[in-house]
């Protein structure tokens, strides 16, 4: 048996009432497990239990992905909010996609945060903790998803919950494990041979080289794929084709 | 043993942000159960939280209160959602609320329909059969609530749920069971006396007098408190005292 | 000089933050008014800038598409709004993309009601007169947009403003001179070469022969060229030719 | 005839929907101009219209108070938008009001920013100049209200507008002339005789005392008063009569 294994996972269900976005359905059959919006930053009810059903379909583990109220920014502009106030958003938005699930037969598996939230939590351990706390309060069985070696991680390890560290394929990296930020030239990987061989590595080896060369140690659970380019589909089929062919198993994060 | 027994109800929760509406810490103390709304047409996840560790702190049961997604009308302006939409928008409320109560410890009791959703699933059968699916798909084990004789107990009862009877002891009824709509002259009672005696008759005989002087039989297993106007808190504690002199056993529904 | 005239409308800037929506630069060259979104409905400040700016290099003129506050609907779902909120969600709407429109150098021509507020209005004289009294109170020269024989047209006149007779050479018409329901079988035409007809023939006959074979006779100031499907850029682009063919001038509608 | 001369603004206008906050009609007889939220963190069209009307009535020049998108964080929590957001939403809500005022006959006088935007504006040049061109671009004659030697002003300036220099009498004040932040002990001054004599001061000598007592100079063309407190009105008028005894002219600010 393989000591390789590793999970997954896309952001899906971005939809929103007559707004399409992304490829899920192309997704699906690469990725073991999805971060579902839950209607703050993106998704709609209908959306969401259209999301959860596909996911079932497909075999792929079902997890909530919160995001700040703030729609017309897609969750994307960091906003300030109190500890207190994120714990609740958090705890909302987490019950909301239960009852869905629940609806489909499925229990969640993790919960990821979207966007300005899921980076500010990254370096803000008060925030990290908020989130924490409303996994611990909503249930505690549910995995707490972060970048490798953030505040999230640490904080979801404090909580006493299991945590799974992410990495980012298709992103450079600094030497001191955060990403280079999407708008600096040369912070997205777009070829694919560079991306799988990327993943492959980050799993085989737990690391990867930073944009200057350094080699960051990471720790690596799951892998993170983009739905929301057009090759993405393509992409992640590809990625998960270059892991199961250097002998890992793909495999969803509990 | 009295062979009397009743469930009394408010509307609690529904303050948004830095907007205060109601008289929550007042009511509490007079009901049984606490119908929390759930950020669509009221309330938000802070709101959400406070309220229901309110209600825990006076032992008072907490449902989930989904209204259309209407706040600038407060869920009371009447919208034409597909059943599917409503089954959705209704699974999302009551899984958020519920992982809300998690955070504090407690599992909701039960669902009521707020506003124009409430009226307009009181007749129409395939509304009221869509909020039925929902609560069978998030959590078989919560009561549905819904207007005495309504389409809403019937859909209740044929989706398998148990379901409570609500009534409106300040509220006057055509001999059809039906309220007499709310911008009627003589639709709301609000005379303190008037108000309990029916509420007292209303559990004793089964039965209210319409507005014509019929006599119209009821299911009663819960009464409607109103806490949006300046007498509510008063009015809620008089309903209830007259209640227990009269010998009702006053608790909540489950 | 030609007797015939006729302006071609189109629904333009309903993107919403990050999701995109229509086709608009492929439709622009083909219109000769713009209905623009305006927030409630569909469209977002920066949507609406960059729409009218759009507009504007292609000699576009712009009106307001003002619709119900329902974006997880847009716009689709009746909703049950009295006179009086409906006169100020349409002051306000018409307001907003008048800034807009100020700050790239325009002025609105022109205001037509998105949806289901547009088919309610059609039909049902108060919201039409509370349309009608927002265009009055904002600014009365502009041109109030309805379909042709309808409520709209009929409030428009009676508040003296210009009316414009809107006419759907891609919707079947029952006899009475209303659109067959969308959900009907036949309700939308598709072929190029039907539609391109009917449009000529609406213009040079004022007239349109209904799914009955019956001969409706129509006021035609403005022919809705729809944006929403893979086709549609080309199927304006054929109809602007096939009118122009025919001798008919297209320009805006004032 | 008096050198003296100041004008007082308060926000108003702050309900939404169902749920009522401030007290719009004690507060308005005191006030001289009146800054009326836009629908994005407060207020809606009915409110708004309601708003302006009752300014009309007392003869209370009307303004807009533009926020950021945040309903539910009442505008007064930071968010990070582009410049170009910032100019699109100014733009929207100023024309937004422009349109209900002019259905109420009434032009705009002035904008003023809301809670985080005016906050975070006063100190960086690049928002001060987004929510400067939003007015020029709507209507150069506008009037920019800003914190008393913030980059409010001096954006204002360079942009060619007129602009009214805005001072506290119930805040505290640094050496520095920015205001003690709220949540600070003593950063709010409660004491009628205080705050009177503070408003009276900063007209006369344009200056206030900072709290580690030195002496700062002020530009003071408009004083703010505050509503939301149980006292408001009561302070206002309080404030009004000191001016007014001390031979200053309270008169709108342009």
């Amino acid at each position: 048996m393989s000591p390789f294994r590793v999970d997954l996972n896309a952001d899906v269900g971005e939809s929103f009432g007559t707004y399409v976005l992304g490829q899920d359905p192309a997704l699906m059959p690469s990725i073991t497990s999805a971060n579902v919006a839950c209607g703050f930053h993106a998704g709609d009810p209908s959306v969401m239990r259209e999301t959860v059903g596909l996911a079932a379909r497909h075999g792929v583990a079902v997890g909530a992905h919160p995001g700040f109220p703030d729609l017309s920014g897609f969750g994307r502009r960091p906003m300030t909010l109190s500890a207190r106030e994120v714990e609740d958003i958090v705890a909302y938005q987490v019950g909301a996609l239960a009852g869905i699930a629940a609806a489909c037969g499925l229990r969640l598996q993790h919960v990821k945060a979207h966007g300005a939230l899921y980076n500010m939590a990254a370096s803000d351990r008060q925030l990290a903790d908020a989130i924490a706390r409303a996994l611990v309060a909503v249930d505690r069985s549910l995995v707490m998803v972060g970048l490798s070696g953030s505040a999230l991680i640490a904080a979801g390890r404090d909580a006493g919950l299991a945590t799974a560290s992410e990495v980012f394929a298709d992103r450079a990296y600094r030497a001191d494990g955060t990403l280079v930020p999407r708008h600096l030239p040369g912070a997205v990987l777009g070829e694919e041979a560079t991306v799988t061989a990327r993943a492959v590595r980050m799993v085989r080896e737990r690391a990867v080289t930073a944009e200057d060369g350094a080699i960051v140690a990471l720790d690596v659970d799951t892998i993170c794929v983009h739905g929301d380019t057009p090759g993405a589909a393509a992409l992640a089929r590809g990625v998960r084709a270059a892991l199961e062919q250097a002998g890992v198993v793909v495999k969803a994060m509990r």
